[in-house]
Formats: structure tokens, C-alpha cells, sequence
């Protein structure tokens, strides 16, 4: 039906316009809302009947698709955590769909080179384990997490994956109030529950609280609970922050719990030399969650399960009995055995690239780019009269908040759809403590001290229109009591 | 680092890679081993510390990857259920690299085109729900069995997220011999137990036997478990085999069960004019899921999980409090809020492409070739006096054995093996119901009628290899007693 010159034609079409969306787009919008004509296509397209020439689709994707972007490969977006993807791992996108192995396992070229990039990772945050590549943390963390709750079960006696939990003591998860809602996800899926999860207070930092940690612990046991595993983060959505791993992991050992590490979007923070000693104890971790599409740039999707013993994922899912295993194979055997997914994609290949072309050495100059933004980020905070900051920069995240002296309205909870509305940056807000708070993440290569200064310019002016409108508002007869 | 035009220039070299890539694979080995020095590097690298320029990566991907497939986009490949890349899936993704939204949700473009396939999915094999897409079935069995679970929780009054399973009384799921290996892998994740997942027997067409189902269920509740959940197979891996759907459907809507159908690969064939009463009942499931990375040849990974009622899925799964959820905004909410991903990739954009190239008529006709090509096949193998056919042809799969006139040793357990290290054709075995069998699946829209015969042939050829060394073997003092 397509020809292989056509192919070839079209596929350096498609190069092109995607090295053309990632060449204009600083000069656009960093996000638009969709006009409607281009929504209701979007969303509904009639299944067609017969089929249309690959030429007009490459034009619809070029009219229809490439125009409305999330909003992450601009150099102003500081929401979430969402990182522009690296140059290295669009390139060779089309050549992992080409060859489109299943990375379940076996000897060809996706799942070996997987082995060499999940080294790398753990390499480069200096972890001592092993895993295998995920589509998120998402997933990382209910790899790690069932791990957890395997290893629990079998030191107790029985065999989680034969008996379920049906009629067995709850099992109690640790994590803190900061700690990402994956957490709570994964819980929920492995039929932990909701109930079962502690949240471990934080100090003034946003840090989880050790002390606070081992005191509910105590308190689970005394009441015949079964704690198994704390979950601390390397990294928090809202500010970044950085638990104390290594006094964590002491809490751990002593109650034998198993210590995972949410580092999806952190970890890497350890490469940055004037963070590396908040890291310590990470190495410490049973199983640590790491994000390639977050920091490291690689196009989404891409997680990374760590574990200091890899084999305890595998017991937790592999379908091979230990006695069925080829003893003459590598040992390691098949990634599906170490999760959940059974066919799984070339993800390896853009983490490959991505690393290959940047080195240690550029992944840790990102970082410490990034991070050096942040502090700047920070300190313009601190030196304005309507801006405060509202912890310390651990990492790449500054949780702030406007203030203008005047007082007046807490705009904070408003100000980011408005923000985002006028196109040159983009946030997102969180609350932290009951504060309403703003919050930017810088993950972007190409991020200026420019764009720091535009971000606070827009907040102010995005708060003016605010103002603006509620005194127009106030005005107006029905809210005369304003 | 990398400037617009490198870019740009690099992209046509990764394009033309990939074009050469699909252009000549039919001509190589449909297989080939890794030799030991690829192999060392592919799994061996060292973590650079200097970073590389992007033309030598790609170099290395030319000489070091691309000559390492799975085997699946070959002509040849009759293995597991693997496809080779549909042309306008692999021509779509570096843009949707460039792009790189998290399709966890909102405003643009990939989350907007994410309900338009799902919609063409569910309207392509007649089923009336909608839902997501995810990485693969093994996610997608998991999402449905969560929502199963879910709602039989919430029939007996409580609430397995916050409560979880423990001290519960257990969930009991039915599945057949034949169900493939990600149901018992999501029971287990789900903290449900192999214990409490009941086999059901099959008929002489390995299909689920819907008496046999109810006795289960019957004896089941007798003994005061609770049966939550059958799992139906579309397409078994081994036989392609269809179980009878509605007769299930009758069954789960007598006992109160959830309906699962597990149409990861087979759930397509209900596009084939032939084959699409034997689908009657898939209407009827609570769930079902499908994946295009299978049968449609959307490039890896992508899978589909169908709901009937969606909002099962995100009364599962959503953190969104219903009470917080805007009820100005789209009543869908967002994709986050219907599985356990966060960070969801662009997959619709793929799938967006390789249906709209094809069209529906397309894809049925696809469908009905490649049903036609493994009808074929089952003739040849009817009419060999050395083959046998183990299962009727239910989808475009074949089970059969090597039994040559002569007898002699099985060999049907180590021909897969041998066959594939040919390089001619490619094909996996698998036992049943204690018989050793072949099985060859057709996925390929360039397989031919030629291919089949090489199929039969390569087997006896490889055979003869077998019995050749196996009589070297005998005549040697060792195996004197042979
Ligand atoms: C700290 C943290 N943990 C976990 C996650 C979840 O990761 P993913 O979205 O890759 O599933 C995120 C981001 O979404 C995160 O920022
Ligand atoms: C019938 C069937 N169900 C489920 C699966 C699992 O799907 P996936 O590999 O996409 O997770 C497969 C294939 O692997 C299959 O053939």
C-alpha cells in the first residue's frame, strides 16, 4: 500500500516538521487553549471507512495536532514537572518504532541495551541496584511497592501472591503528607487501602519527620498492625524537598520495614554537587523510583524501577518457576518477569540516546543549571516586596507565593489559570499547609534568568487583571456589600 | 547544544534509517542471534562521563541495533503475537516525541485525540463503552479487574480502596486453562491470590464451557466465598480460540460476575465478516480489553482498556474528590483519573494514524486476510501426512504438531528452536493440555501463501536436522541404549 519510496519521503517529512515544531516553538504561545472547530476535531473524528494517504495525515498532525502542545518543550512553562524532551531521544523515536521489538525479554537488541541503561541510571544517582524501565513512577512505585508487600508477607510466613490478603492482618504503608498521590494509588491497587497508610507529619522544611515516623510505627505495632513499608521522596511535587533518607532508612532498619524512595522527579538532584550530601542514605533504599521523562528529558514515557535486589521484583511477578529457569541463561532472565507489563517497548533506546549524547557530565550540568535557576528563582522572591517564598529550594522547585504589600483578595489559587491565560509562562499552584501556594519547576535546558524575570512579571500583571476584575465586579450593584 | 539545521538534517538520517530499515528486513533473516561483541556492547557500556554528537549515535543504532529485531516485522514471523509496525504509526512518532504532552489530561492536543481512537476502538469491534489506552492488555486486565473489584466491594458495602482486602472475605475469579498469563498476574498484583482463581475447564475447541462455569460459581458461593469476576477469552494465545461470549454473559448476569473479555489480540476479528457471529456476547462485557499494538500494528506499546460504564474505572482510580470535579467542565475528566498511570504518553497519535490510513475497510480487510492466510495454512497442514492439526482455526491463529509417518521421537517441543535458527521463518511452541505443539500466528499484511509453505517446511527440514543429530547421538558409545 505505501510504497518504500513514499516511505522514505514522507518519513523525512515528518522529521522535519517535527525539527520545525521544536525550532519555533519558544517563539509561540507556551500554551494556547484550543479553539473549538480544532477541539471538536480533535475529539470527534468519525471512524472513517476507508482509508486516507499518509500525506494527509502528516498535513492534519501538522495543522490539527502540532499547534496545541501541553505546554513543557517551552523554555517559559514552569508547571508540574514536565520536561521538555531532549533532542537525542526524539531522534531516535522512529527507529525504536521501526525495529518495535516486545522488550518482554530474550536476546535481541531492545532488552539487551535495556540492561545497559538501567545500570546507567542507577550509576548515575549512585544506587546500588538494579530494575527495569517502567512507563512512569506511577508504575515504578506499584512495582516497588508489591515488592515491599511480597517480602513482608513471606517473612510473616505466607505467600501474598497465592493467598491474596483476603483475611490477613492489614498491612501498613509510611509515607508523608508531601509524599506524591501515586503513593496513595499504589496502595490502593494492591489492595492496601487508604486506611492503611499513615501520613508521617514534616518538619518546617516539608521534610518527612523521622521521630514522628518511628513514634507511628510503635503506636501500628502496639496495636497488632503490621507495618512494612515507609515510602520517602527525594524530591516532592510541591517544593522539592528532600527527605532525610538517611535517618530514614535507620527507622527502617530497626522496625524491618522496607524504605522506598519516590525519586521520579529528585534523584538526579544527587548529581548536583551542592545538593549531593541531602542524598545521602539514598543507597540505603530497598527500591528507589526514578523518572527518565522527568528531568533526564527523555521523550514521555519512560520510569525506571530500582531495586537494591532486583530478584525481590521478581519473586514478587515472575511467572517462571525457579525450577523451569534455564540455568545455562543469563541469570537475570526476562524484564516481564520483573513486572507487570508482558509486551513492552524500546523505551531503552531514548534513554540511551539521551545519556550517550549528554554524559555524566552534561546530565550533571543540566541539573546543576537547573538548580542554580531555582536559587536564582529564589532569590528574586526573597528581594521582591510582593513575592514570599515559601520553603527552601531543595532541588529545581520554588514554592512561593504573591503578596503585594497592599494586601487585599489571596489571589494565589486564581493566579495560575490567569498566568497561563496571557501565554508567555506557564505555572501551576499548590497548597501547601492550608496556604495556597505557587510553585515553578524548572526542568528546561534552555530556561533563561530571562524567563525567571518574565514569570514574576506575568504574575503581577496576571494579578492586576484579577484585581482589576473584582473591582469592576465590586462596582457593579449586586456585590455593593464588596 | 544541538543547533536547528544539525537537527533537522539528523531527523532525515534517523528517517531514512528507519525506511531502510522496513524496506529491507524481508530480505534478512527473519531472526538472527546477537554475536558475543554486539552483545557485550549492547549490555556492557560503560556510563560515558563525555557526552557524544548525535550523528555518531545514530551511527552506532545503524550498526549495533537495527540489526538486532525481535523478528516481528518480518513477512516470516508466525511467533507469539507479535505484528510488525504499521508504516503510519512508525511515521507518526517522532512528532509525537516533539510534542511530548503528558496525556494525563486536559486541554490539548494529545489527550483531546486520545477519545476520538478510543471511540474508533470500541466502535470497530461493535462495543458499546469507551475508556483508555494504556501500555499494553497486561495494564489494561489490570484497570478492568480493579473496576470489578471495586464494584463487587461496593455491592457488599465497603470500600476496598480505603478499607483494602484485608480481613475481607476472598474475591473469587474465574478464567479458563486457556486465559492468558496477565489475568493471573493482575489477580496477584490486585491482592486477590491465585488461590482464589478458579480454572475452568475447556472444550474440545479450548473454549471456556459456560456450564462448567456455573457449577464453579455455584459451589463457589455455597462455601461462602464471594465470585466477583469472569474473565473470558477473545483470542487465546495458544489456539486463538473464541470462548462462547454470550453463553458467559448469561452466566455472569445470573450469578451477579463481572464480564471481562480478554480481546487483546483476538478482539478484532470480529471485523471479519466469517468470524463475527462467534463474537456474539462481547457486547455484553463489563469490560474489555484490546490492544493495537497487536492485531491493528500500532507500533509498541499500546493496549486499550473498555469499560461499559467508564466511571467504574474512575470510581477505582480517580483522586479527584467527585465533589471537587468541576461540573462545568467536560464530564470525562481526565485520563489520570481511569488507571494507575500519572504521566500518560502520546499513544493516540499512533493509533490515530494506523486507523485513519486504513480506514475501517482496511482494517477488516487486514483482519480478514490474515484469518484467510491462517485458514490456508490449517489446510496444508490438514493435507500433510506429516502434520496434524490440534485446534480449529478460530482467529488467524494455528495449533498443529510435527508427526511424521515413521514416528520417533517428539520433537515438537524443540522445533521452535531449531526452525527459528534457520532465519527463514520464525515460530514459538506451546503444550495442549499436555500435548507439545506448534503454533503459528499470522499478524503480517505482506505474509503470503508462499510463506506457509516455507513455514511446513522449514519444520520438516528442521526436523530432519533434530533426528540427524539426535542418530549421530545414538550411534555414540554413551547412548548406546537409545
Ligand atoms: C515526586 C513525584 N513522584 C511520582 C510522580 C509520578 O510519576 P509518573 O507521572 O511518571 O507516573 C511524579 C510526577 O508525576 C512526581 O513528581
Ligand atoms: C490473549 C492475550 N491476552 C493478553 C496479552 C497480554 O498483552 P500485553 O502483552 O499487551 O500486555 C496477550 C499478549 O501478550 C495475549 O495474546
Amino acid at each position: 500500500m505505501v510504497t518504500v519510496t513514499d516511505f522514505r519521503n514522507l518519513a523525512s517529512t515528518a522529521a522535519a516538521l517535527a525539527a520545525e515544531h521544536l525550532e519555533t516553538l519558544a517563539e509561540r504561545p507556551v500554551y494556547r487553549p484550543v479553539p473549538p472547530a480544532d477541539r471538536e476535531w480533535l475529539v470527534g473524528q468519525p471512524l472513517p471507512e476507508e482509508g486516507r494517504p499518509l500525506d494527509e495525515l502528516l498535513e492534519d498532525v501538522s495543522r490539527r495536532v502540532m499547534g496545541y502542545p501541553m505546554g513543557n518543550g517551552h523554555p517559559g512553562f514552569f508547571g508540574w514537572v514536565n520536561s521538555p524532551p531532549s533532542p537525542a531521544g526524539v531522534l531516535v523515536t522512529p527507529l525504536a518504532a521501526a525495529l518495535n521489538p516486545s522488550c518482554a525479554g530474550g536476546e535481541h537488541a531492545g532488552p539487551l541495551l535495556e540492561r545497559t541503561v538501567v545500570r546507567w541510571l542507577a550509576e548515575l544517582v549512585g544506587y546500588p541496584g538494579g530494575g527495569l524501565l517502567t512507563s512512569g513512577a506511577s508504575m515504578a512505585t506499584i512495582v516497588a511497592l508489591a515488592a515491599a508487600r511480597h517480602r513482608a508477607a513471606t517473612e510473616d510466613g505466607w505467600d501474598v501472591r497465592a493467598e491474596g490478603l483476603a483475611g490477613r492482618p492489614p498491612l501498613v504503608l509510611y509515607v508523608s503528607a508531601e509524599g506524591h498521590s501515586c503513593l496513595r494509588k499504589a496502595a490502593e491497587l494492591l489492595g492496601i487501602g487508604t486506611r492503611w497508610l499513615r501520613t508521617v507529619p514534616v518538619d518546617a522544611e516539608f521534610r518527612m519527620d523521622p521521630d514522628a515516623l518511628a513514634e507511628l510505627v510503635r503506636a501500628d505495632r502496639a496495636a497488632g498492625l503490621r507495618p512494612f513499608c515507609v515510602a520517602a521522596s527525594a524530591g516532592t511535587v510541591n517544593t522539592g524537598a528532600v527527605d532525610p533518607l538517611d535517618e530514614i532508612a535507620d527507622v527502617a532498619a530497626a522496625h524491618g520495614l522496607w524504605l522506598h524512595v519516590d525519586g521520579a522527579y529528585g534523584a538526579l538532584g544527587a548529581l548536583a554537587a551542592d545538593l549531593a550530601d541531602g542524598f545521602a542514605g539514598l543507597a540505603r533504599a530497598d527500591s528507589l523510583a526514578l523518572d527518565p521523562h522527568k528531568w533526564l528529558g527523555v521523550p514521555v514515557d519512560c520510569g525506571c524501577a530500582l531495586l537494591r535486589d532486583p530478584d525481590r521484583a521478581r519473586a514478587a511477578f515472575s511467572l517462571v518457576p525457579a525450577y523451569l529457569r534455564d540455568p545455562d541463561a543469563d541469570e537475570f532472565g526476562w524484564f516481564a518477569e520483573y513486572g507487570p507489563e508482558q509486551t513492552r517497548p524500546f523505551r531503552a533506546l531514548r534513554v540511551w540516546a539521551t545519556i550517550a549524547h549528554l554524559g555524566r557530565a552534561g546530565v550533571a550540568g543540566l541539573v546543576e543549571r537547573t538548580v542554580g535557576l531555582a536559587g536564582r528563582l529564589a532569590q528574586l522572591v526573597r528581594e521582591a516586596e510582593d513575592f514570599e517564598l515559601l520553603a527552601p529550594v531543595a532541588t529545581s522547585i520554588v514554592a512561593f507565593r504573591h503578596r503585594p504589600a497592599g494586601g487585599g483578595a489571596d489571589l494565589n489559587r486564581e493566579l495560575p489559570a490567569a498566568v497561563n491565560a496571557r501565554g508567555r509562562v506557564f505555572l501551576t499552584g499548590t497548597n501547601l499547609g492550608g496556604t495556597e501556594a505557587l510553585r515553578a519547576c524548572i526542568l528546561h535546558p534552555d530556561t533563561t534568568e530571562d524567563d525567571l524575570v518574565a514569570l514574576l512579571a506575568e504574575i503581577r500583571a496576571a494579578a492586576a487583571e484579577l484585581a482589576q476584575l473584582s473591582s469592576t465586579q465590586t462596582s457593579s450593584p449586586r456585590t455593593a456589600t464588596g
